[in-house]
């Protein structure tokens, strides 16, 4: 810290402080997640009294500039990214729908692309494979299972995994009886046989915005129809705007994350969460919970998922290990609620049963406590990633630049200044062997063209740094 | 052959050794497969000329009772099945599709009860299992993949397996281009995706009848309908009802197993196959291949895929690993044609893409020959296992059952006499810890009520002889 305070200036003395302290932030001096100098130490070192450079912290935590930690001290805190609250919108007509596949399928060509930096990918486990862990487990079980190996399994799945998945959501505070677990192929499927045992083609489905561009390709793929409800990124869903839309709307069914959001990172609390789900069941309106996200928390614990909060059973809760252990297994799972008999249907109609093997070599791994450990550590090292990125960001991307500050998950959701198009930087990065995933696909509407999502659920190096600053570089002031 | 000739009883001579193959038929004392003596051997022991024996033979040849086979003689064939042309029918009102999922499940649920005899699974690589040769091929992927052996593939599939595919196609007289080949979750998604390619809720779709259930399932979970066209257990389907049938309704589309299809086991010769794609293309209707039995024939060699006559892209080849090797592996795939980018926008939304590790697997088994040798080993097994049902059936099961003569595939269709109920029979086998398929599964109307399915790929034993034994004390004469 070199600047001086000016004793003449007949600012305040705390006032200068403060001023101090968002200059080295602007200037990167000081990044996201930095520690401040303790109250002490800065008072010896601009000889100032404690309680001037204490009223100083308290003005810049009530700013949301930097945050107290308990016997810690202050840390810089991201800048916060608000969301304005985006218009309810039809999803797009034909033309557009077109034009966004085309760049859906782009952005999943950059993903496959060899020797690229893959912000544009969503797989935060890579940021501490479980890859050892898993093949051994998988010797374990192919030395084993004989000619059970290449058998199939049960339509609803391998049962020792049914049951693990049941004694983890013990943890959740959730009863589940391992009988109500489906395992699907992946997350995604569990969502699109969740979606079809509550609504069918035409019907109006409340998605989050921005929400995750697999849910809208889905609902329109469907012959269904996509309704908006405005996201937060620190509360999560606006509860008012959620009520106005079921007043004017016909809603069949509500498709939220409400424990870790993609791409916002945002989080409801337990509290408002079990509003939400009152809410929803007081009007009969299904809630398919996509809970990938859920246990990649950054806070003290795991959120309760919304089906702890359910009476009726309308609640569908969807996940996977995709996000945090193994994406190439294709093993997630469904907790249908109500609707089980309907599920078993579609799961035989479409897809038959889930590979055996990797759901056996799966239960092995949670049966190890390798699961558990392997998730401990992702969660750290993605927290870890998350601080580094975002002071990154914001020492390279041009001053206007807001950046979400995620409550967990892998992805940070930046908004560029005005002048740029997301999808424009797609391209642009892509000369550069850089994939990012561009805002334009986050919803049916245009609101969210100069966005941009980034993930650090990546193997943290110089490399990935280099990727950030070639990026800021693209990025128009 | 203890029956001698009767000189006097002014019978033709041939006329009577024709009775007397088939009463040696009727009472099991030559069972099917078996060879007839030679022309040579019988006329010395009947003390009958050359000629008559060979003029008998002519004759129960033209009955369809026994056939030659060149330079081996003459043997005796199954009873062979003609199914009565079935009326066409729209699908079942609600009530009954509960009636038949319900079914379906105790269907599922008797394939995993341990220690059951499994007539009831289709799953006929079973008869030659793969698994050592497959599990030594995980095991190469697994010490070579590292961090890759967790992570996601492309959406449309992994290359290298993709290519594998192609290749294969060039035996069947087929160009296909690796990319035009799409990985899927199994045979089931892949006509899954295929059938909301081409169609909608709402629309009609010609099936075969008796067709495989989880075809039927499918259709009726997507809201469409099943329009049955006659199939014939020895020539396949019935050009002539088809014609009329597409005359008099409006099909959306056709899902046909015209190389092997299931439960009849059926074949269409390349040249029918040949006119069936011309008559659909001539009128614009997508043709899905269900082509997982394909690679099954008992033939000299494999009929061309319908795909291989197409001229306008209509034609969804849909095929699988699960018949041939490794059911539970989950593994398929999808030459979608014209409709490629639908399928992939389906594929995406549906369930993002198929587990890696194990197309790894499979293209390392299909690149070292070891597919190909098993496949080899696997037809042979089958129609050795298909010879000796066939006997056991024609023993012990009731006069007045009726066996199908599969051209290929795992298993038997048989009519028991009118007065069985196949549910019943069904539920009585279970009973018994036997398995079997009731024929009632088979269509959406009520005609094949006193049918059932019985599969024959098993690793055969005089445990499954008994099973037989067993099963035909159940069946009312």
């Amino acid at each position: 810290m070199s600047i001086s305070i000016q004793r003449e200036s007949g600012e305040y003395l705390y006032h200068q402080v403060v001023s101090m302290v968002l200059e080295m932030q602007r200037s990167g001096s000081l990044r996201a997640g930095d520690k401040l100098p303790s109250l002490r130490g800065l008072s010896t070192k601009l000889d100032v009294s404690v309680p001037t450079v204490r009223q100083a912290y308290i003005e810049l935590e009530r700013q949301g500039v930097i945050s107290a930690r308990p016997k810690s001290g202050y840390f810089l805190k991201a800048k916060i990214l608000e969301v304005a609250a985006p218009k309810k919108a039809r999803p797009p007509c034909k033309p557009k729908l077109v034009e966004r596949q085309s760049l859906i399928e782009d952005v999943f060509d950059a993903i496959h692309a060899p020797g690229f930096i893959p912000f544009g990918v969503a797989n935060p486990s890579a940021a501490y494979s479980s890859d050892k862990a898993l093949a051994r487990a998988m010797r374990r079980v192919l030395s084993r299972a004989g000619a059970k190996a290449v058998e199939c399994g049960p339509i609803d799945g391998f049962f020792p995994l049914k049951r693990q998945l049941a004694l983890r959501y013990i943890d959740c505070g959730m009863q589940v009886d391992p009988e109500e677990v489906m395992i699907t192929n992946g997350g995604q499927e569990a969502i699109a046989i969740a979606l079809q045992c509550v609504a069918k083609a035409g019907d109006v489905i409340a998605v989050e915005s921005p929400t995750y561009f697999g849910v809208l390709e889905l609902i329109e793929s469907l012959g269904m129809m996509a309704l908006e409800i405005p996201l937060c990124s620190e509360r999560g869903l606006s509860m008012k705007d959620l009520q106005s839309a079921l007043d004017k709307h016909c809603v069949s069914a509500c498709v939220f994350s409400s424990s870790i959001s993609n791409p916002l990172g945002s989080s409801m609390s337990d509290q408002r969460r079990e509003a939400l789900v009152g809410l929803l069941e007081a009007r009969n309106i299904p809630l398919i919970e996509d809970d990938v996200y859920g246990d990649l928390y950054f806070g003290k614990q795991r959120g309760r998922p919304a089906k702890a909060f359910s009476r009726k059973g309308l609640v569908l809760t969807c996940s996977s290990f995709s996000k945090t252990a193994a994406p190439g297994y294709r093993i997630g799972w469904l907790l249908p609620g109500k609707y089980q008999a309907r599920a078993n249907l579609m799961k035989r109609a479409l897809s038959c049963s889930s590979p055996l093997l990797n759901q056996w070599a799966l239960s092995e791994f949670m049966a190890s406590g390798e699961y558990e450990r392997n998730l401990r550590m992702l969660r750290s090292v993605l927290q870890k990633n998350k601080q580094k990125a975002i002071a990154s960001i914001s020492q390279w991307f041009p001053d206007g630049t807001r950046i979400s500050d995620p409550k967990g998950g892998g992805v940070l959701w930046v908004e560029l200044p005005r002048s740029n198009d997301g999808t424009e930087l797609f391209h642009k990065a892509l000369g550069h062997n850089i994939s990012i995933t561009p805002g334009a696909l986050f919803s049916p509407s245009d609101k969210f063209k100069h966005c941009i999502r980034l993930s650090y659920g990546i193997d943290w190096s110089g490399k990935i740094e280099d990727g950030i600053k070639t990026l800021g570089s693209l990025v128009v002031p």
